[in-house]
């Protein structure tokens, strides 16, 4: 579907307009705003607008970078807003001219409908640039409760990791780590493409709106060290649920040896005097069992007094 | 092989020949392809077209670098296409001058049998820049199905990850692993490759169509993210199948602790009252085998209640 | 609350009144303290002393960036100082002008109690510039008894380490390696902002005081350092324990397995000769028990010399 | 050894003369070669060339890292060239003027050897600074047999590792990475001093031969390249190989817990009716044998069962 | 203590003589010690000298960085030698100004020490830039040996690897990385004072020495790759130790579950026919016992065909 907005060459502010009625206008500026647009659609961004062909293709296809290129007449930005439900990237496509501001995305996007609000309030106290601003800065702030949530999670997590049931935990603490993976991937494009335009090609626009862009290049700035904060932080709580599984792998198999150690030589001095041979001296001594089972007594003490000596049994405190 | 083809002084497109009959024309332009050349072939690069004895050298020998170098009066490129099978790089070296194009290949290359086709089709729409446009970026775009391809499948596998079966499916992510460090290998140097051509050497070619190969260099900067962030991916695979190999482990120990632990020494005990010695008072005993019995239910008992106070059943859950 | 204090145009030193109070004096320059304001406080930043509304939303958010922006008239500052209690970070947020500060806290801040008391002791031998490098001096200095503390346990554990009780110890090591990661998400970009201001910005109150800033920056560095370094170390740590617990498990299960290779064939013989079969022709032999105890004696002896030859005593020296 | 060579004012080829008969010639230029020189060889490098004492030093001392240095009227270079052996680094010093070439090194060299069969062969073709680019351009080939070799085994060990016997394997890449890391530690300074040489100080006799220079910064760059792409594979072989082998331990864990889970309860029950108590009522029973093997057979059954639901057979597959 | 050395107005060199005496002299130039001064002697160097407050703070308090500070008519040097036995760092301060060197430092230094000597030695030849050459130069060379040993004793290690003590030799490994941490740590911030001072601020007085110099740098390069590569080894020694650890784990393992697997359930059958029953007809048979006997046998022969048959016999090659 294709909106059109603006404000007219009297100040009026028009909205939510067809493209064939955006042409009968005079515009002193306009927002025109593809929202996943037929095939038909998308070829009035040639027909009408005249874009650049690379402009163009970079709308239609899919995973392009987050990039600004600077065409005749115009500026081109591709952007990435964050889908919620995957975490992945949903692209943005904006073409900003000294009089209009061009958008186009195939998903629904909560920053252009808020900014499209925003138009209709404020009418002609706006101008393009504002626009995009308002798109770009809505667009950060919807990166903050994902992560908030994310690192509100693993603090739980860390907080409740004395308990045994460890297995489930990790599970989402490596649930979490993929996710700021995704998140990753679609914010640091951003954040870059954003010091790009802001520091090294130093566009006009943003000159005028300088200290805006810093304070969105600065919430990004704050995304990225908290995601890479938040990824050292499951890597060490891998780290420790792997220690603590080892130490807790030690304390069972020590128990199993203890145990077996001292109780198949026993077990075995029991079976031998269980044979049926017909001539087995021992069996007929008056105190054969009693020296057997005193001997199976000192056996078993001088084994756990030396697994005492080899300190086995401080690892269970 | 050698073909030529090019656009003659009065504009007509010739293509096809061989050198021998590329000699007898006057061209406006021309493009010298050579496919898995013979020794006496590639003595021609020096004998006919005079290149310089490095650049030559880099044609047929291996293992060359993507790179640019500038001759008087062309450039010398080596590219790395994919190899589709293996995974590494297929060199194709290129001199470019400002009427001529000449390609060097021991594989087929289906970037340049492309151009060759767009030649003969468009004809003297084109001009040498244009040629090694359109090889570059056709080059560039056989990297992404690869990669798709690998993307596809690694979020497959991490879908399925719950299922007990992750012999497999991990060796899988192994292979994927070693499949994106060749692919690494071959890209990396192509995108470091065009970057210098584009902002460092400031090519002359290029800045006629800058945008083009931004977009060539944008495109090589996603697939290079996208195996940095698909390597990422597989460590923490890796490190969560790990993290579940320990977590059965744990489980597998822990049961046959238990059982071990507890039915081992009743074995002893039974083992005990099995021997034959003559004398053994208990054995008379009216309630002798009574007692014995609550005696090993007592123990065992005791030793599962030793364990659960010491959390060893909660791994189960 | 708000507190005023400052040099009247007279050199008086003012101190401890309330914001209608300062109204009526004369400065040479005042310092207006915001800690833990109410809404109505804060909305004074903007109806008094109308500051930017970008820097005044920095006041009332959390999770801002330590930063600087230049407004005209005056400098602001985000600053971040250590909560000991969490490790994380106090926001003071701080704007600076010729002949005014005006700092913002949510929490009580000992950076700025120290300085408020020096002001009240050298009055007006100190100026707007000394009050802003004595808070950020004092609010550094307070990392380091952190640090220093998580430095000495450190090297207490590692010198213990020989000792068998380290399940507790390595449990320890990671909750110090959590509490570095705090650390850093603290002063690292506290760093930062010192360099960007002293070598980026070169702003002019800091030419003043190049040294002493210097002398700020000098110290961060360090404790950045530090911080580096104790991670490496507790990594080193965590690999070293990893390793004991692998070598501990390996002689755990070498004593279980020499054990039960030796005794559980043993056993089997001896259940054999158990066996209550009435035709078993090896139980009528006159030396049917001492061959069997010679034949047990000797495999005792064979697999015994086995894990000799194979090296499996070696590993418990 | 010292032995001279060189170019002399008539443009004769001179060579393999002693120090003694150098000093009597006039020279267009010429070449001396110290050869594990002898204390009072070395010292003619001062008393005979008056070369700077740091230079000097450089010479006789180890453990020198690859570098250029600018004194008047030559440039010192220190070299590594690789010992096929150890693959550690064998220094080779240079002193490089307009009309000299002195060299030094303590082992042979090839790179030496080969050059100075081309002065004998070229004679007055070439120059100092051909001789200076021959010396270096050889040794840096003589990097890529070894590591292909290595390059080779790594694959040729990735095929095969599907096999069993990969104890043998990993210990193999284990050498072979320590071998990538001597290499890293010879080639990856030299790398450095070509290009600090040819970028950064702009050296002028590199200017004279600035594309055969960059031949052989782009072989450096190809070196490093692989030994890192190749620390990369044994990275990735060792995290393989240590899943293989923690699946194979859960494998042979689960089967001794399957058997000895199913079997010691078993056995114990026989073990209890092994007791010889007088009183044992079961014993008397009719079908008491059966039953007890009844019970037997549907323990085992219930327990086959639980370890199928819970998937332990599945890991075998 | 404090001691005084220098040139006189006339050329003689004094030393060894008190602070007090030292005021009665003309200097040409002078060098005053603080060797482990007291309060008293340390405030000379405000009352005295009227150094910097920031400077001589930075002389009395501890775990400053290695730093170059400039001030009005002199520079101010932090400087770490290596404290041998703690592998930590001696602070050494160090004032220079074109007629004096000012040193300060809490412990004995050798570096020190030595140019002391060599200032009595050579008098009037030297002046206060080589008197701090050569003290930074002999601190320098003093990380040599330590690194050395470090380097000898882990090539010594990885030598005797295949032993099967490594249970000790480890450990050690994990000492020398401790050591190699500690190392870095005094080293690096001394590489990069002098990178600063020789490169980015370009010191007076350094340029007139700037070779000198330069042989420093070379050398704290050269110490921190070795540094760096050390611990690169140590890494792969862990890690292989690791792997060896793993295997032989695995090795034991299969022992136990070999033997376990077959005699267990043979040992079952055993316990079976030594139940008392007193109906248990297989115990009439007349050849029940060899039955038993050939059952047990065919059951081991098949379970050592499937371990055959899984390749487990193939690890212990
Ligand atoms: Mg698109
Ligand atoms: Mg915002
Ligand atoms: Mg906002
Ligand atoms: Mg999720
Ligand atoms: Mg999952
Ligand atoms: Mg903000
Ligand atoms: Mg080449
Ligand atoms: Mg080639
Ligand atoms: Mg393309
Ligand atoms: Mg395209
Ligand atoms: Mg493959
Ligand atoms: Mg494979
Ligand atoms: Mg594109
Ligand atoms: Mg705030
Ligand atoms: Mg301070
Ligand atoms: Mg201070
Ligand atoms: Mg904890
Ligand atoms: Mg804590
Ligand atoms: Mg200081
Ligand atoms: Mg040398
Ligand atoms: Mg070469
Ligand atoms: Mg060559
Ligand atoms: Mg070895
Ligand atoms: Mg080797
Ligand atoms: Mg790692
Ligand atoms: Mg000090
Ligand atoms: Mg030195
Ligand atoms: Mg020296
Ligand atoms: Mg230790
Ligand atoms: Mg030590
Ligand atoms: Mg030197």
């Amino acid at each position: 579907m294709i909106s059109c907005a603006g404000i007219d060459a009297e100040g009026n502010t028009i909205s939510n307009i067809t493209l064939n009625e955006f042409k009968k206008y005079e515009w002193k500026w306009y927002w025109i705003d593809y929202s996943s647009p037929t095939v038909e659609e998308t070829n009035t961004l040639d027909s009408v607008f005249h874009f650049h062909p690379l402009a163009i293709e970079d709308c239609y296809t899919e995973r392009q970078r987050p990039k600004h290129d600077s065409y005749d007449g115009y500026s081109f930005f591709v952007l990435h807003a964050l889908d919620k439900e995957t975490l992945g990237a949903e692209e943005i496509c904006m073409f900003l001219g000294p009089n209009f501001v061009v958008t186009y995305h195939e998903a629904l996007s909560s920053a252009v409908n808020h900014s499209w609000k925003r138009l209709r309030a404020e009418g002609s106290g706006l101008n393009p640039d504002d626009i995009s601003y308002h798109i770009i800065d809505k667009m950060t702030d919807e990166y903050f409760p994902v992560l908030n949530q994310i690192e509100d999670r693993l603090n739980e997590i860390e907080e409740s990791n004395a308990e045994l049931t460890y297995g489930k935990l990790i599970e989402e603490v490596f649930d979490l780590r993929s996710d700021l993976l995704r998140l990753r991937r679609t914010i640091v494009p951003m954040r870059d493409l954003v010091y790009r335009v802001l520091f090294v090609e130093r566009l006009h626009l943003i000159t005028q709106q300088r200290e805006y862009y810093r304070d969105i290049y600065d919430h990004l700035l704050k995304v990225t060290e908290m995601i890479e904060s938040n990824r050292a932080m499951t890597s060490d709580m891998r780290d420790n649920f792997q220690t603590m599984a080892s130490n807790r792998m030690n304390a069972i198999m020590m128990t199993l040896t203890i145990v077996s150690t001292i109780f198949i030589p026993l077990t075995f001095i029991a079976g031998l005097y269980g044979m049926n041979f017909v001539y087995m001296p021992e069996l007929e001594y008056r105190y054969g069992y009693f020296i057997a089972l005193g001997v199976m007594f000192l056996m078993a003490v001088v084994l756990l007094g030396l697994f005492k000596r080899n300190g086995w049994f401080k690892i269970f405190r």
